[in-house]
């Protein structure tokens, strides 16, 4: 973790949930972080999120698709931590234009400003399990066969691909680490864009029940945030990542009821209900996932060390104490 | 083959190679055609390819890229052979803003008109086998992970799979064909943008030497453009191909150097000579590629009717006539 120190990192979709994390931990290794984010109200990016750095990082209100903009910032940079993402799946099915121009036009001109004047830089690329579609097998290894089953995975399979051909044919050295549910504190927990996850706490919190789809069987493997910002860490540290598609995943998979329930002892507070399932969901639900991590494991030797009720623990703390800046944020926005 | 009379077909990229074979069949089949093409000089449009249907179609010029013409374009009509792309992998390396708008971008606009104009039509895309990248196995079967090479590969991914989730998500009837190496009358032979056969032949019949790259030992599959065409009829008269990705392929594979010797032979006249790889190709070049087509011969009862040979004599025979057409119009445009 020396590799960070002094070094210049920057960070799309900084003021996001897993890109403030990461920026937190950067400056904790001394790094000089720049972050960029548009704040577009449905994404993830909030100012509160860097609170405990704010002094300590360079912010860059803009927007990955501005091409210009993103020349200029890339240059001199040691690292990129291109997290800058249109995380929700409905809304890429509703208007299929900003998620393709944000998740696979927008990170090609990244990568074409970093051929062309950073090729020395180092990439590591969040990208989504969202793109091998409705499992063939379990647990999925990065050789299942790509299926995106909505217009937000096919366009983020192009966007990782990109990253790949470019370590591949112009050595601009590109790591690819497939996200799973991610959670923790600095989530959106507005709505579901980014997670489920998020608006269940909201609810819990807020005293609203938390509305599970369908019967609650499908099983997901969920990542604390902390643990996929050592996993990038780790991928832009070594070499070994260069050109590599790394699955992240967890020891402990469990059901949406399970995890609803697992929600409600940790909060000590709230209910959950089944609910069926709204049909735009239904058509574009994948069953039961979860992944096998072993690649990374056996690479970069990068395991979870947060167990689920560990990590929901920590995560509602920091609700409890923050949540304001969250949610009412949401309400500003809505009146 | 009925399925066609009288009915209203429109063909992107229809006075291109595939797109006015294409054409030029559903003519006699009693459909009434309309091609979209922009004629873009580097691409593979030529008015010369429809000579013998010229009354017979309605040619309109516009670019995929251009949603309204599109948009009105594909109200009231029955079939959409969905054929413009961008080809060239070269190009989509060295400025590959082109390639994402024509293979991903127009095909998401095309998709959107269907669905909000016109949800009762039935599209065939071409697509290719570009984006299995470097076979981890010989033949290569739909089920081969996908692991595009170059950015055009990557944009065909994008581009079919958007055909796939429209089928899946919204019923509007798409099926997928990945084409091989297509070869035949009305292919583009100015330079390689097409297929290498293309120049080839060119070469051969103006008394310039083909140049085959490497060792000539990379072994490829070659279809005749009026199998391709049997192909893409199938496609668009059975339900059974909806949502599906057939590939095509041959039963005689060659290597390069083997077809380079058929070439001449059949010719009667010409040579070929081994020359290094251009680093530029090498970068992304993908060894030798065969095809499994079983599932296409099970699923719709496809199967290659024009041997390699016959299909090149034919091809001759043909640029013997009409090469002044295409190769005369190459030296216009670069005067």
């Amino acid at each position: 973790m020396e590799s960070f120190n002094n070094k210049r990192v920057l960070i799309t979709g900084g003021l996001g949930f897993i890109g403030s994390n990461l920026a937190i931990r950067l400056v904790q290794l001394g790094a000089q972080v720049t972050l960029v984010d548009s704040l577009i109200p449905e994404y993830g990016g909030n100012l509160w999120n860097i609170e405990p750095v704010k002094e300590q990082v360079r912010v860059n209100i803009s927007d990955v698709r501005d091409e210009h903009a993103m020349k200029y910032l890339i240059q001199g940079q040691d690292f990129l931590f291109n997290l800058a993402g249109q995380t929700s799946h409905l809304d890429s099915m509703q208007n299929p234009y900003p998620d393709l121009e944000i998740n696979a036009r927008a990170q090609l001109s990244i990568l074409e400003a970093c051929r062309h004047h950073n090729p020395a830089i180092k990439l590591v690329f969040a990208s989504t399990r969202q793109m091998y579609g409705a499992p063939r097998y379990l647990p999925v290894d990065e050789k299942h066969p790509l299926a995106p089953v909505d217009v937000n995975g096919i366009n983020k399979m192009a966007g990782e691909w990109y990253h790949l051909v470019y370590n591949n044919v112009y050595g601009i050295r590109a790591s690819v680490l497939r996200l799973t549910n991610t959670y923790g504190p600095r989530m959106r927990v507005k709505d579901a864009r980014q997670t489920f996850l998020g608006i269940w706490i909201r609810n819990i919190l807020t005293g609203q029940p938390v509305l599970v789809f369908g019967d609650g069987r499908q099983v997901r493997d969920f990542n604390y945030v902390d643990d996929v910002v050592e996993a990038m860490l780790l991928c832009a540290a070594s070499d070994a990542a260069n050109g590599e598609i790394f699955n992240l995943g967890a020891d402990d998979p469990a059901n949406l009821q399970d995890t609803a329930q697992l929600l409600v002892q940790a909060a000590g507070q709230g209910s959950f209900a089944l609910v069926p399932f709204p049909p735009d969901r239904k058509a574009i639900d994948i069953g039961d996932y979860y992944a096998d991590y072993g690649k990374i494991k056996a690479t970069l030797g990068w395991q979870p060390a947060v167990a689920l009720q560990e990590g929901l623990q920590r995560t509602l703390a920091y609700y409890r104490t923050d949540g304001a800046h969250y949610w009412e944020e949401a309400d500003h926005a809505r009146s």
